[in-house]
């Protein structure tokens, strides 16, 4: 694969698709839709062939599921388009106006932001649900699945392309790309490429960010505290630690560490018991640990750790202060949660801590796109620049600034010439 | 200087800096602009002693001029503050707030970014320009100015530094960075510095980016084209092209090449002449040449070149579209602009060119925050991720989503359980 030249007609294919009439885009994504359900069968057969290779290779049960495609996930696949449909289309809406000056309009507009390039793992249906968000924001997108799931990822990729090209636009606006080879090319090119996306485990975020100058968008690590405050009620503190922890512990939002205020720790036992009831090992700090039988004592490398399976760090704090230094300290601007009946207290928590998710009586668990009523999600960034927290079509959007003129100079401006009017103009 | 400890200490009193009331960070701008006229004596004193050296060093007379400050230019930086304060505090805006279900309410903020290192050169009126928008986002920041400057900029640094103190905040959240190898030092701590801005040559910003994982926000390179269509005014084309390239031609937002359809080259004459009497070397191509007395043939050189001085480039295309490709395929993505009577041309150009900012009939020199109407200015970005084109105060923020609850869970929404409401609140 010559991966300059893809990259090449890749982007020209995108500022095609991005600067195409929104109808266009809708057409696509309709076509999309309507080529899951044609070809079901032909993606299950794709598909099969996957899981029988990953059967003779004897691949993981739960890797195995996330490999498996089946008319009600190509069913969801297809909901989700309608809901992009829905959503509208996002490209040259204006979000500021300025009169210049008479005459002189300014207008930012959004638009899209070129080349995305997607790696992930695994599970084929990401190649629809990004590959629709990146047509519905007017972006080319690079698909490189895995290896295990390649047959799949080329049934699908292949609606794609056949759906743009169905509605006029350049198929090579999605592309399928196969081989380490390639992505270390893809990953190169950052004249071409605008903005990396991976999906899967923390090394394979954190080897793609330190091998590219392209910007990644992701996390490397989700380690979401859940802080006992002095006024925590117990019944939700625990409600609130279970789920945490324990609705799915694989998850980057997943409870990985209680802070307790040291005036909660007679509530402590309960709230272990109830994490032990669901099979959760415990690992706790000097004043937290004769409270929880059984559990083992934390050391330092527990401060700050994923452990993405059922186990949990306690630590015993001294104060709400104590609590959000300490989740500077070692959290990883994920997602952290406060339990408290202090409206003071939850409202200093909300204020002050640096963390893309910051909740008070809520679940970790609810730092997700599609809960938070984005729609579909192209993942989670603990990144400051650009989009932070759970990412749907927002965050593939960038902006133009578009001037229209009479042939205004800026030389008609300087000191005792014209001046600006800067009039702020309805949108 | 330690550089580790020192961004450590930056970054822990930008966290407080960031969560203060917005009445402190008002009173540290209020008292900044006051400090500015208290000590403007002290302040003129300094930048003498720097203005001293640069004359026995013989510093090149641009050069000196941008490092003089006067009580006008003084002046000038207060009314900048008082600017920022009339704005209002940026921080704690709801941008979008969501019913997820009875009692669950989740509202993205705007926040700081955090950490900011700022390196320019010669002009010491930027620290006070960056700093106190730095100040208005609520984000620290590190300033390494150019050596030339360094009385100037340590007095000016104090000013902001006892601006904080005297709001009751802690005044590292500014600091004063020397030597080279300081920035050496701080460019390799991704883990403290959130955003690098650059502000000097080409080079300097090349240097940087390639040097560092810190996202850096900025531009290498300013390669602006005016493209002067089949219907151009003549009288129109003439002043923007003489604008463009002659009002300020060492700045970024300067045209370095007029694209010429066919169609008007027999008008480009009267252009050029306008030109040559302003000073202006011509490199044409072939078929502009004849036109152009006096002018140099263009090389495969002169596409995509940034001059930075009175040479205009000047190229032929056969229509709207080569227009477009030769922008995509030379530019820079800084500015582009079109000059045409034609509404359908203009409509096209915009909607098409994927540059940060695209013009109709207007000089490209308005590429600018100030004209903007953007207030201050912290840098023009040509990148696509986070800001695009000028960048003002929204350049220096970034959001959280802060979740409201009663002690719900993830595992009460699981299928047929609780449903979402996703109801759209007031912000």
């Amino acid at each position: 694969m010559d991966t300059r030249a893809v990259a090449t007609r890749a982007r020209a294919a995108a500022r095609t698709l991005g600067s195409a009439p929104a109808v266009s885009r809708d057409a696509a994504l309709r076509h999309l839709s309507a080529l899951l359900a044609e070809r079901e069968e032909a993606l299950l057969a794709a598909n099969r062939a996957d899981l029988g290779r990953a059967d003779a290779e004897g691949l993981a049960a739960p890797l195995r599921a996330r490999l498996a495609l089946s008319p009600a996930k190509l069913a969801t696949l297809r909901e989700g388009i309608d809901a992009l449909l829905d959503g509208g289309d996002p490209l040259g809406r204006p979000l500021r106006r300025t009169e210049l000056d008479a005459g002189l309009i300014l207008t930012q507009v959004t638009s899209p932001l070129g080349l995305l390039l997607i790696i992930f793992e695994s599970r084929p249906d990401a190649v629809i649900q990004i590959g629709s968000l990146a047509l519905r924001s007017g972006n080319g997108v690079l698909l490189k699945g895995g290896s295990e799931a390649s047959a799949s990822n080329r049934a699908l990729v292949g609606c794609l392309r056949d759906a743009l090209s169905a509605a006029g636009l350049d198929p090579d606006a999605a592309v399928n790309v196969e081989g380490r080879e390639a992505v270390a090319g893809l990953l190169a090119l950052d004249d071409c490429v605008d903005l990396v996306i991976p999906r899967g485990s923390g090394e394979l975020v954190r080897r793609i960010q330190s091998s590219t100058r392209i910007p990644v968008l992701g996390h490397a690590e989700g380690v979401c505290h859940l802080y006992l405050d002095a006024a925590a009620d117990p019944a939700r503190a625990t409600r609130l630690a279970v789920d945490g922890k324990c609705d799915y512990p694989a998850a980057c939002n997943a409870t990985e560490a209680l802070l307790v205020h040291r005036d909660f720790l007679p509530e402590l036992a309960g709230v272990g018991s109830a994490l032990r009831s669901r099979g959760v090992t415990l690992r706790a700090d000097a004043r937290a640990l004769p409270l929880l039988p059984g559990a083992q004592p934390a050391t330092e490398a527990d401060r700050g750790h994923e452990y993405g399976d059922l186990t949990l760090a306690v630590f015993t704090v001294d104060s709400l202060d104590e609590a959000i230094d300490f989740i500077h300290a070692h959290g990883s601007g994920h997602t952290d949660a406060i339990c408290t009946r202090d409206a003071d207290a939850a409202a200093a928590f909300l204020a002050r801590v640096d963390s893309a998710s910051v909740f008070h009586d809520a679940s970790t668990r609810f730092a997700d796109g599609y809960r938070y009523g984005l729609g579909a999600e192209v993942g989670i960034s603990t990144g400051r620049i650009h989009a932070r927290g759970p990412v749907g079509v927002d965050g593939l959007l960038t902006t133009r600034w578009l001037l229209s003129g009479q042939g205004q100079c800026a030389g008609d401006y300087k000191a005792g010439g014209r001046r600006f009017t800067h009039r702020k103009l309805p949108v």
